[in-house]
């Protein structure tokens, strides 16, 4: 049994009846992120995949601009904290670290709004649909089976959330999980940034539940054009889509599903 | 239509065939909350109740002791700035505000362990079984029925999380809704301080995902002795649960549930 999950004794009702019984829970537990040896964040998350999560985190609230000034990344403290430590600072934007708030949520009732917030802290624009993938009906459908065949193991605990990354066959490269929708969504992109793979200009996301704000705001920052949800967007996820270029689709299930925005890249027939 | 939800025009696509269709949304929008003229936090929401959330989240987070003090809470900025005035700062911490992280991420991997953090911080302890309520395995199933109930104007957007305070004979007092399942409790819990009804020792608490470390946290400081999730509960949750005396039911669905700890508040038969 992975580190991810843990078993406990519960006591199950059903049909009026009682009975002790094991129960699989996903582990949530905190984590502590640190630049240069400065406290970046502490997250709740489920183990597993910390390095990436650091990084990818680090990455879209835009602190670190991109993988090469990385010296090293290393989980210590009996996993809870992971220290990220950089060759060289110019690329650290250590002005984020102070002020509080990160990208999300640093800028939507000042001066600047959210939404130009965005596009102004993300490096790569994301590609218009001609320059980039086109995907098919018969495509966004497939990815939720694709999905659950890959998280299998975690499916008993009911309790995490998934990222998955695609390419523009349908074919699944890489599946994060957390309690936290947001972390397993860092752990993706931070494995791809490790990996030298971003800008993923050529990537379809999919993501277990529903489409936040955040969520749009961390896939745009790696330029991923195409972000697929099994649940509902939010009012602001499908604006933040519509502005930075990214097409949103929500509700991929039961042979069906809803472009909320950049509807050209879905190709009919 | 109410303020916390918006109508746009998607794309979509059903067995094959796609049309254009008005699609209604949960609104998601950044709040910033406002004490003695500091920034506290900005916190992605659904407009509505945004006084309750403001005095609900400051209180939560262990920054506000009690309403006691509370001298004025108002809307301002349209309605994306909550300032709350107090008549005396001697129940603020305002330490809280200079560490940047909250009760719930606080001390995870310091010198106290998160768990540790939320014992000290709460203001009345949950009271022993003995001494508060007990339910009934059909009391417990009958919750989620009526949560939906009360919030079938915004069932059409799937995408709103729930939190519902009932009495212990299982009638529903309060439901509030947010894009966020943290800001939908703290919701509910402020508008129970504001109306002078807290410590909650005879509520019973529903959510409508799973129940995170931060749920139970929240539902600690207002001394709520029973939570019921329709979702997973996660294994901090469970662990914070069974460590302040609460008793956490995760799973409320289909005629059945399991009780993760406090199981000696469901009295069978």
């Amino acid at each position: 049994m992975s580190h991810s999950v843990i078993s406990i004794e519960v006591e199950r009702t059903l049909a009026g009846s009682s009975n002790r019984a094991q129960e699989v829970l996903a582990v949530e537990e905190p984590l502590e992120i640190r630049l240069n040896g400065r406290v970046a964040s502490i997250t709740m998350r489920t183990p597993g995949n910390d390095e990436e999560l650091a990084i990818g985190f680090l990455f879209t609230e835009g602190i670190l601009r991109d993988g090469l000034s990385i010296a090293g990344v290393r989980a210590c403290g009996s996993g809870r904290v992971v220290r990220v430590e950089l060759a060289d600072e110019a690329e650290v934007s250590f002005a984020r670290l102070d002020r509080n708030f990160y990208t999300t949520s640093s800028c939507g009732v000042c001066g600047k709004t959210s939404l130009d917030a965005i596009e102004t802290t993300a490096r790569w624009p994301i590609r218009p649909a001609a320059a980039s993938v086109a995907v098919t009906p018969a495509l966004i459908l497939s990815l939720p089976a694709a999905l659950r065949e890959a998280q299998e193991v975690f499916a008993s605990t009911g309790g995490l959330h998934a990222s998955a990354l695609f390419d523009d066959t349908g074919r699944l490269l890489l599946v994060r999980e957390d309690v936290g929708r947001h972390n397993a969504l860092d752990k993706v992109i931070g494995a791809e940034l490790l990996a030298g793979r971003l800008p993923a200009h050529d990537r379809v996301l999919l993501v277990s539940g529903r489409a936040s704000f955040e969520l749009v705001q961390k896939a745009a920052m790696a330029a991923i054009p195409v972000l697929a949800a099994i649940g509902a967007p939010s009012s602001l996820a499908a604006e933040l889509a519509r502005r930075v270029g990214m097409t949103l689709i929500g509700f991929v299930r039961e042979g069906r599903f809803n472009v909320y925005a950049g509807a050209e890249r879905v190709v009919h027939g």
